[in-house]
């Protein structure tokens, strides 16, 4: 454990150090590993991705899909079949041959990139009949991709871990509602359980995914303003279903191509915006639902009163753990109470448990909110309740500090020189008006500094009132301008 | 769903057709992804797996390990570090190039068919002091291997899913401590909640893992007699910790290389296992602790009474879900209750509940064990309570039945006619005496068709009280024969 335990800058000074101190100190990953943007993952972070999955997993599995996993692996002609996504071969790492002695494979295979040609493939032996739909699977796994840009840890790598969901249906209204329901279950998990805002976009069509109608993406604001991509969901019509021949038998007889939608949630991207969004200068704050202890138990020892001390506390432990709640007692002998209290507010532990010799007199103990660093008394018997309440009034409180931010990342801008400021002064997403030419969207991206057009706002069909922000024409779309990660 | 439901040959009469039948009719995997040896892993495989996963996991959590995720990849030249251990070179998938363009990579990159060269070079970076250990790390993953035997579903193949523990101590003495440790949790794991009997064995000289001092194993015996390894524990000495170079300070400020061991429970193989041991002529049979689903609740419906049927059914759903019971009632219309009954014996769900409009009227449900067949008039209120107890019941009949197999699969020969007659006649694991040459083992292979000596029972010292059933000498060790998968 370093000796240097806190931060050492403060988030609004130099969010980037900041953000690479906290990954370092509250122990989430070592960027040491001998292959460049490559991780080792260690505990802390592995034990809250795993909530994370455990959370969209419930939700997903709730809609009706079921888990898969499919092989890391898919050969180049898979690729090939749907002519847009082949793009996606100059991301690929390759394998090439096996064994000691440099044996070429018949044919090169990609660790996958994405699964849409691993999934296809499947669909078009699995998918007979109408009562085959809707055929919603999922899986929980990593991709590969070969970045170019600069890696950072759980924002962009060349390993990372997410969930992939590939949905098959009879009709492009289902399809289309599947969009939907994909928004709303980004909104449950995303939103309401681990706390980060965000707009849901249809993506213009210069930055579609490859192969897709229509894709549509959460972002949502990071601290110094800039725009990280989140959940995205593709609309992929009728595209990947006539290149791997998926077809069903309807009711009436005919033989038709499914609709598909994929949805992507990455885990691993999710929890960077959560340590970015919620943290402090202290460290971490982890929302409850998404941290490994949930209630941290700190005895105080003074001499003569360390049995008395720890007894109450291993108590407690036990009572509130009996309750559904993440505790554990932090025994270690050799640190100090204060350096306990900051070791854990590093790591984002939501809430701490006092115990000292006149607690256990008194017949209480004192909860301390990582949020607010408030201090409650409160008694033995009240305790299991009101750790329950304190817990979600983190949760809420949080969800409220991170909604008023992005609120106030949010801004308008009429013409470039508003833009241009907006984007300077405070970054986020900037909704101007837009005539829907790419010609202009490079134009306002090498204007701005790099201000993307992120798409318009789903399921809103906002109106333009006025004229493109750029060249002065008709404005055809309301769309949102952002620097991205 | 395939229309002929159910498995076609007897276990008893041709197991391999057999497992491979239960694989596709109850749909655990399917071998028909366009990569040579690697499976699409089918809902119900994955959850069954999910839950072997869990359970494995909290044992060695209860016993002090930490969970970590590693990159997938690792460059060849860590694997140089060991000389033993870049044998395994020779089985690796190699990356080598990335991008459209078949850009080189300056090192080809290994898919990691294990990890201890990537764990210990982040080892050599944590260990420090005596305080940082013992250090008992694992993760969850899928691993690579180019096999060029025949691969079978959950028994071999190219990909497969395990846990790698690896553990670095102060002292020889905890190191192998560990080993009786990992002994201990494969029993109170794959044994007492899985069902699988096994014999755990260190391996003879000539049959170690690359880089070992010793290696264990637990070996389990298939219903076609031939014997299964499951988990190994390997005892690394100082082997890796002089590769690597891990080294701490002592308590009296000496600086010493770690001992280490590692642990590899391969999921994936063990559900292999559960598959085959278990199961009878009507499919699947899975323990409670496996079962995706423990209690599968089939409505019986007649003309009028449909409602009342289904509304209880959906109340017992309820009220066992709310007991802790994995249950879920089938309500599809399209298939009548006989099929249903067929459909869910072949997935192997413990336990069936039948509702019919007579059971409304008596206050009372049918429960079926798959294990046995037999059925159990149970009062409504009385449900719960009993669902548990039978639970139970089917666990111990299982483990039951698979030791009192693995039992008659257990022999002694005195020398070599008899050790043929033995594995030719049940196969399984022979007892006999050995001198300790290699060259005997050879010897005993070829002669008896493949015939492989596994080990001296761990931790039973067994003394030989004759000559080496081989070559006559003065045998040295007891140990065990079987023919390997």
């Amino acid at each position: 454990m370093s000796e240097e335990l806190g931060v050492t800058v403060k988030k609004s000074e130099n969010f980037s150090e900041w953000y690479t101190q906290v990954v370092k100190k509250a122990e989430l990953a070592d960027i040491r590993f001998n292959v460049k943007g490559f991780l080792v993952h260690m505990p802390w972070s592995v034990r809250a991705m795993k909530l994370m999955y455990r959370a969209f997993e419930e939700e997903l599995e709730k809609r009706g899909h079921q888990p898969l996993m499919l092989p890391s692996v898919i050969p180049e002609s898979n690729f090939e079949k749907e002519k847009e996504h082949a793009e996606f071969k100059a991301e690929v790492f390759w394998i090439t041959e096996v064994g000691s002695e440099r044996r070429k494979l018949e044919e090169r295979l990609a660790l996958r990139p994405t699964s849409e040609t691993a999934f296809y493939q499947m669909y078009s032996l699995w998918v007979r009949s109408w009562r085959d739909l809707p055929m919603k699977r999922y899986q929980s796994c990593q991709v590969w991709r070969h970045e170019t840009k600069a890696t950072r840890p759980f924002i962009r790598g060349r390993e990372f871990w997410w969930i992939e969901a590939h949905d098959a249906f009879a009709t492009r209204e289902e399809a289309e509602a599947q969009v939907k329901e994909d928004a709303e279950i980004t909104e449950r998990v995303m939103h309401k359980l681990f706390g980060i805002p965000f707009l849901f976009f249809q993506r213009p069509e210069h930055d579609k995914f490859q192969g897709a109608v229509h894709t549509y993406a959460a972002d949502t604001v990071m601290p110094d303003g800039k725009v990280l991509q989140l959940p995205s969901t593709h609309f992929l019509g009728q595209n990947f279903a006539r290149a791997f021949n998926i077809k069903f038998v309807d009711k009436e007889g005919e033989e038709r191509h499914v609709w598909q939608t994929c949805y992507g949630p990455a885990i691993w991207r999710i929890f960077g915006a959560i340590v970015a969004i919620h943290g402090d200068d202290k460290g971490l704050i982890l929302p409850p639902e998404v941290a490994p202890i949930q209630a941290i138990v700190v005895p105080i020892f003074f001499k003569g009163t360390e049995r008395e001390v720890l007894k109450k506390a291993r108590a407690i432990e036990r009572a509130i753990v009996g309750g559904g709640v993440r505790a554990k007692v932090d025994v270690r002998e050799e640190y100090t109470p204060g350096w306990k209290y900051n070791y854990w507010e590093l790591k984002g532990t939501p809430l701490r448990i006092e115990i000292g010799p006149r607690d256990v007199e008194k017949g209480q103990v004192v909860l301390v909110r990582r949020d607010t660093g408030d201090k409650i008394n409160v008694e033995d018997e009240e305790l299991l309740k009101k750790i329950g309440k304190v817990l979600g009034d983190i949760q809420s409180n949080l969800i409220r500090r991170a909604d008023e931010f992005f609120e106030m990342k949010r801004s308008k801008a009429k013409n470039m020189k508003e833009l241009k400021t907006c984007l300077k002064k405070k970054g986020g997403l900037v909704r101007v008006n837009w005539c829907g030419e790419e010609g202009c969207a490079d134009l306002i991206k090498s204007e701005t500094g790099g201000g993307e057009i992120k798409g318009t706002l789903f399921g809103k069909d906002e109106k333009p009132s006025g004229k493109c922000v750029r060249c002065g024409k008709r404005a055809k779309q309301v769309v949102y301008v952002g620097k991205m990660y």
